[in-house]
Parts: structure tokens; sequence; C-alpha cells
């Protein structure tokens, strides 16, 4: 194919071709599409057209707590699960902390090399590579491949850093919430609020001291807690991770939430949830490709210039540069 | 005054009174003008007429690093050394890690008060307060607000969370990296990229095992590193911040760096971006008021309905919600 929409393919293929190879679950191909949706690829429209049918197939389930809870080991156990009953799933780990490490997370994905050579998983870590401000868009559109590729369940992981949990939680279907004795701030940190996006209440390490304690905490504040989409009230489950011990019943508290959103018509709002998500996250990023555009531009320099000195106050600059 | 321009102003007074009062840095002003500037308060444009012809003045220090190598502890002796020298001084702290505990800090902040009948120091926190993605406007309008009060030098913290540091580099003149030994990750991410972003390097807990080898691999990386104006080796401090311990060489170091940045002609570069950088905060806030206003709108639940189903992708969404 020589058309221009096929810039950016560094071989041979079209899109079309990479696509569908992708939904044969190809590692090559998904692992392509999602560098291409990374990377602002001059076929990111293309790929984006090309996918939209595929999506919305999948069950999202977003995985957040506190570093040291035991998240990857989490989701290791869980993907050794669900292969247990014969699904797919893809993983996207998302390491909003560090913007220079772009590959700081894939020693962790080490111990998740037992799948290395199971089609039926995916694993790719995303750093936020430096970007001001939040994730970008190339989080949901990663997820958006893993779906369209036709994974049965993807797992987004996020470490317990505020904003991106609640960014996860928008793009998710389910959100467990991992906690573990021990683990610093996290229970504290937990009750002050991260309670509101929890589906499902997760304590790992339960073989330790203080699990219990853990555990009956969370159930008392539990009882004051509803979610958005009325009576669904959090389990929790206690897992011991490393040894698989309530891996099942972990996966089981998932896709009961996964059917209770599907009984109740809730699934419908939170997938038109994370539309408005990945939209929003488009547009926050063409306007800062357009601020990094105007950088070294006469215009900006102008205007900055007036603000920096004081004879523009920033609301009229932005009115000025960027009326909306 | 009636004019509806003071909508917002808890009690009587004019925003020209306000800024009037923040200006002699009574502290009440200054705290109710943050407030203001944080809350999307009806009088914001008001008050950021009024303040542009205050900024610009500030000497601004940006101090960031992992949790645990003492950055309150350094701040504190900071801001004590910057007043024995007859200078104010305002900090703010921003948490970009905790959108639910919004006074999370304040309990750090409590070594402070031995500044606490000070009216030449002023401390306040800033919390990202749920808002998806990065820091707000709230940041760098506050910055301004203690700018355009008067202080002489202005410290803004961050804990060392990947792009809340670019954001605080983005608005500071110097930017303070703290390290410590023994504090986890701290010197192999920092030796990672964050060198990138320090004018001044600063080894605190100085007097303790491990601190000579922290400076040294400093400055074994430090040789390879010039900043992007041009001739800056960012020096190296070491510093005991508990009992004041070359706080005064830190300060020096400050202060050459802005003495430095002045003589070069890079002072003016470094106020253009962060005019730039307060100018896409605002947009990009409106960008997240707009969607947040659109939520419950039947325009955006058919566009997301849409792209949920897959009937479109999400580019050619936002195309249609938000052209720009």
């Amino acid at each position: 194919m020589t058309s221009s929409g096929s810039r950016g393919l560094r071989s041979g293929g079209t899109v079309a071709d990479l696509v569908a190879s992708a939904r044969e679950l190809q590692p090559g191909a998904v692992a392509r599409l999602i560098s291409l949706v990374e990377t602002d690829s001059p076929v990111l429209r293309e790929v984006a057209v090309a996918l939209a049918p595929h999506a919305g197939r999948a069950q999202v389930v977003g995985i957040t707590g506190s570093p040291g809870v035991g998240k990857s080991t989490t989701i290791s156990a869980l993907s050794h699960a669900i292969r247990q009953q014969g699904r797919t799933v893809g993983v996207l780990s998302v390491d909003p902390s560090s913007p220079f490490t772009g590959g700081a997370l894939l020693g962790d994905r080490i111990r998740m090399l037992e799948h290395a050579t199971d089609q039926g998983v995916f694993v790719r870590s995303l750093a936020s590579r430096g970007r001001l401000g939040g994730l970008s868009a190339a989080v949901p559109q990663a997820l958006r491949v893993l779906d369209a590729s036709g994974y049965d369940v993807v797992l987004i992981e996020t470490v317990g850093a505020g904003q991106a949990e609640l960014e996860i939680a928008s793009l998710a279907d389910t959100t467990l919430v991992v906690l573990a004795p021990g683990a610093g701030d996290g229970v504290q940190a937990a009750k002050a609020g991260i309670l509101e996006i929890a589906d499902v209440l997760v304590v790992n390490k339960a073989d330790r001291e203080g699990s219990a304690t853990v555990a009956r905490d969370l159930s008392r504040t539990q009882s004051y807690h509803s979610t958005s989409d009325g009576s669904w009230v959090a389990p929790i489950v206690q897992i011991v991770a490393t040894d698989g011990g309530g891996i099942d019943e972990l996966l089981a508290a998932a896709d009961g939430h996964f059917a209770w959103l599907a009984s109740t018509g809730s699934l419908a709002g939170r997938r038109r949830r994370r539309a408005t998500a990945e939209v929003e996250a488009i547009v926050i990023d063409r306007v800062r490709a357009r601020f990094a555009s105007l950088t070294s531009s006469a215009a900006l320099d102008a205007v900055a210039e007036n603000v920096a000195c004081g004879a523009m106050d920033p609301y009229s600059a932005a009115d000025r540069l960027f009326p909306i």
C-alpha cells in the first residue's frame, strides 16, 4: 500500500492489516498499534477509525492502590485465573509518577513472564513520558487497542497517585482498590476518600498480622458508602496474591460487579463516562500540542511578555491566544 | 461597593481593598485572595486584573524531591534564613498526589509555626481537590497572589511526583531538587532524569551515613549536565535542615542562580515560560469546565453514546464537540 495514510508504519502493511492481525491477538500487531496511538502517529486517525467498530466488548477492570500493596502480584494472579477459565486478558500498567523513566516498571513485569509464551495474555507499560499534567490520551487509546483487539478482560493498573486513580476509574467498568496491612498510609489514605471509587475492596497479604484489622476498618466505613450507581456495596475480598489465595473469589467479585452493571443498565452509563473521558483527554492533548507549537511563535512570545511584565492579566491572555 | 463584580467576597470591601491589604502583607487578605483564585470565584477576572500590575517582582524558588527527604524542614529553615536577612517569604505547598485529603499536609506545616506570628512569612497548602489530570490553574494563580502581594521570595514545594515537578519547575526562577541518603529510590530516580530540572542540588541529612556517596554520585552525573540556559552547572549543597547546617550556603546558592539569570538575560525567558504555563493552565481548566458543564447535556450524551457503541471514533467526536 502506498497511500499517505500508511506513513508511520515502519514496515509494509496497512492499518487494516495491522488491526486484523491484532484481532487474532498477535502480540506484535497489538504492540505496534499501541505504539501508534501513543506517539501521535500520522496514521492515528486511520487507526482510530479502524478500531472503533470493534471496541466496547472487553470487561475493563481498573486496579489501584498505594505502592507496596502488591498490585503487580495481584494482576499476575488475576491474569492466571482469567486464563484458567479460558478467557484472554490484556494488561496495561500506567506509571503517572515517572515522566522520566519510561521503562521503569518493566522490572515489575518480569514476574509476569510465566505468561510470556501465552498469546492469551498481553502486557504493556505506559509511562507519562514527560507530558505536563495528567495522563495523556495515550492511556484511553491504548485501552481501546486492547479492547478492539478482542481481549475478553482488560486490566489497567495505576499507582495510587490521586488524580491517576480517578482517571483510571473513569475508564474502567469495575475498579479494584488494593490495600495491605502495614503498607504505610494506605488504609488511612483510603479511608479519606478512595473508597468512593472502589467497586471491590481488596485486602492483600491477608496472611499477615493486621489484615483482619484492615478488613474490619473497611467494613465499618463501607456501611456508610454506596456508589453513584445506586445499591452496589463494594465487597471486601481478602487475598494472598503471592500464592493465589482468594484470587478466584476476587475474580468472582469483579465479574459479579460487571454482571450487576449489565443487569441494572448501569453499564451503558459507565461506557458513556469512558467515552467522555476519552474525548476530553484528546481535546486536552490538542490544547497542549497547540501550546507546544506556539512556544517558538512571535504571537505567544508577545503575549507571554505582556503577562510577565504585568501589562496583561493571564485570563485576558488566554482569551487572546485561545478563545474557547 | 455594590457592583456585581464583588459577588463572591463574603464580607464587605472591594477587590481593590483586598489587594491593597494583601500588599501590606495582611495574612487574612492574602489568604482570601488565594481562596478566590482557587475556587473559580465570580470575581476571579477582577482579581486577576488587579493583581497583574504588581506581579513579577518576587524571586520564585521551587523545591521538589521524593517523600521523606526533608522538604518541609528545608523550607522551614530556608524561610528562617530569609527572614534573618530582613526579606519576606511566601510558601506554597502543593500536594498533587492527594485529590481527597485537602488538608493532609497541614500537619507538616505545624513545624513552621515558629513563624506563625511573623507577618513576613505566609504559608498555604493547596491540594489538587480531585481535578482530573495535573495541577489546576489554581497553583500558578496562588503563586501570582503571593508575588503580587509583595513577598520578596516565594517558595513552592511539591512532592516528587513526576509531572508536578515539571510544572513547578516551569513556574520557578530557580528549582532546588532535594535528595537524602537512604530515602528510598530518591537518588536513583533523580539520576534517571530529575537533574534536568535542578538549578541547585541539595543533599539533606548530610550528617548521615551515605550522604557523601550521594554527593559524589551527583557530582559525577553533574559533570555531564548543563541547563537549557547554557553555562549554569547546578551546585551541590549539603545541608542538615533540622539544625540549619548549610542553610545559609543553600540560600546563597539559590540567590546566586537568580543573580546569574538576571545578569545573563535568562530571567526574562524564564518569566515568559512561567507566563506561558499560567495561560496554558487557564485554557486547560476552561476545557475541563466545558466538559463538566457538558456532562449532563444531550449533545455530549449522543456523541458519547456513539463513541461507546463504536459508531464514531473518539477523534471525530473531539472534532464534533470541541473543534479547535
